[in-house]
């Protein structure tokens, strides 16, 4: 947490005066909303999966709301960015489907990625990687700045004799270690892999060999090399009727294999994604860049973040807003978090794995690395879909619903 | 602990009187190793990985111990077991591969993979059983004595929309629920599988849904259902300079993931395998069989047990023979455990996941429920390779070199 909010306050700051920038300089433009009503002093951010859809279906409830949010030219009233942990896809193409699924445009510069805050991490931008997750990963890495990259595959075909569980895929002759591969020199955990059970083994070679995994050390170095990781949620709600395992449970095996081969805990340069403050730093930027960009002069001083996940949604924005008590880089002085009931959390019938907030004894099912404090997963406001939280935010901001 | 201990007291006395009956009914017949050496008094267990072989390579000193136990006919002098915690192969494919590594013919029943003694809980074999882990799966579950099984792949096929992680493998259209599979009974881990993330994910909802995973329950039911797993090991030796992944790997992954998801532990109803004191009992039975059916009539009073895995094979052996000097269903009275340098352990050069045995602050290496107890890691004897440990025992045994 420590690293996170020094890194928080090394970063957001920068970002927020751009923004402030840009705005100064669009002010003079016309005011591209039209109508008499005063620019918005408040913005959105809205999670995605049990939010907006649910597997392949998008949740009708978002589309009703999305009817307030258009005016007349199909254009946002208010700044709106989407926050979603996902992250094995690319910015662009999470736009696009975002676009198809809710019937406007949506600017990939709208979407905040789980790691997408990692742009903001050059100091690791120069080593050399090894990167895990699926998707465009290469790309996504890319696109956030690190310039020398390894994927496990790769790393895989240079040390073939490291992957032994798929008996299938083991090598079969003796093969010659490879002398000539360079040192890894940090870990980037960026989504949930396939075939954990390589990945596992791969990352934890790489962090007991001080990054070359074909030789053997009497001792693994710890401090470990660096390790970022992006989206810590345990469980999202897909079309199944129980969550889904999501990058925290793959997070949480490593870890655990880490803490019983070596008696030590796996520790974190950077963690990024919901709940992290980071990531509402981040958004908190993009919704002053979204506003500058729409000729907005106003200030936003209120956000609304709307999920269905206590553990990132909820936690998340209650962390920022107690954050923003205390310390403002940005214009904002608030962050209301509101529940929705359309997916992971349901009052009536929670799943075995989410137990009723605050009931005795709950396990907690937030990331090791952000504490447990029970009273960060209380919402603000519980309603029970988009809809209803965006008439909310509405009648709170006293606007025309 | 317990359970296990439980289920020892209660199968292996059955299986040793079977192995007596043998021999008695096989005294009259002829002495079957000829010359003038009395009958062995004594039985070796020798695991397999680490010990005669490393990867594709036999170790040549496993060939120069063969030499010395086998007589002018081809035939071993005293009875021997290859007892391996390896479970993804048949019984008769690991007496091929052997039979083929070390020239001479190894029967199937001188094999005790992991799950052998799995033979032996036939309270289970009713049940209609989730089974994991890969290679000759379904055969080997059969053999065993389980008489209904459905494999991951299938209840995947059952429920597609349970297995997200891989995005290239979601189900791409929405799909109804099946109401018509019969819930599941009961969990049967036998080697490490191949997609660790959708082996974890099924087994995990089929806990929590008291095997019904197409359907959400309020409470997650605990205990749980049944769950048997075989081969504790956390890691094995393989061609890599650092030890490999082994089942035990996979099973603490598990154990995290329930215990984050519920609060509880994950509870075993039985553990096989080394350092299991059912697979030392149930390998005291087959040798006693191995010496009835070659007409050996002196009881097998001595055991040896030569392992490279002090977690394992070391662990286990001394857990034996303790447990031998209190209760002694069988004919054997002691089980000295020999621990070689060709595998895991090595004195010289510990790898950083195996540290030095007894030093300070050593993470623990075994399974959760075998318990800590340090002093059960020290091998009565430390020989550099399997012929050494075999001239040893004959010494030991007053046998000719």
């Amino acid at each position: 947490m420590a690293a996170l909010g020094e890194a928080a306050a090394r970063w957001a700051p920068g970002l927020w005066r751009r923004a402030v920038r840009t705005a100064a300089w669009l002010r003079g433009r016309r005011f591209a909303s039209g109508g008499t009503q005063s620019p918005p002093t408040f913005g959105l951010l809205l999670d995605i999966d049990g939010v907006l859809v649910r597997g392949h279906q998008v949740i009708p409830a978002a589309q009703e709301a999305f009817r307030r949010l258009l005016d007349p030219q199909g254009q946002l009233r208010v700044p709106v960015v989407f926050v979603t942990n996902a992250g094995n896809i690319s910015q662009c193409s999470k736009a696009e489907e975002l676009s198809a699924q809710l019937g406007f445009q949506v600017e990939p510069d709208q979407v905040i990625l789980s790691h997408s805050p990692m742009k903001l991490f050059s100091q690791h931008h120069d080593r050399r990687m090894l990167v895990s997750g699926q998707g465009p990963l290469v790309e996504n890495a890319r696109a956030l700045g690190f310039k020398h990259l390894v994927t496990v595959d790769e790393l895989r075909a240079a040390f073939p004799v490291l992957d032994m569980v798929d008996l299938q895929r083991r090598p079969k002759t003796t093969l010659l270690p490879r002398s000539d591969f360079p040192a890894i020199e940090g870990v980037l955990l960026l989504g949930e892999p396939v075939r954990w059970e390589t990945s596992l083994q791969l990352i934890t070679d790489v962090l007991l060999s001080d990054g070359n995994p074909g030789t053997g050390l009497a001792t693994a170095p710890y401090p470990h090399l660096p390790v970022l990781a992006s989206n810590t949620d345990l469980l999202w709600m897909a079309e199944a009727k129980m969550p889904r395992f999501g990058h925290g449970t793959f997070l949480l095996c490593l870890e655990a294999i880490y803490r019983k081969l070596t008696g030590r805990e796996l520790c974190y340069s950077g963690l990024t994604g919901k709940p992290s403050l980071l990531t509402y730093r981040y958004a908190e930027g993009l919704l002053a860049r979204q506003a500058a960009r729409r000729g907005w002069a106003a200030p936003i001083r209120s956000l609304y973040a709307v999920g269905d996940n206590p553990m990132s949604d909820i936690y998340g924005a209650n962390l920022f807003h107690q954050h923003l008590q205390t310390q403002q880089e940005g214009a904002a002085r608030s962050c209301a978090s509101i529940l929705v009931c359309t997916g992971v959390y349901g009052p009536q019938a929670p799943s075995p794995t989410v137990p009723a907030l605050g009931s005795e004894g709950s396990p907690f099912h937030g990331h090791r690395d952000f504490g447990f404090r029970p009273e960060l997963l209380q919402a603000a406001h519980v309603v029970s879909d988009l809809h209803e939280a965006v008439q909310l935010v509405l009648r709170k901001e006293g606007w025309a619903l």
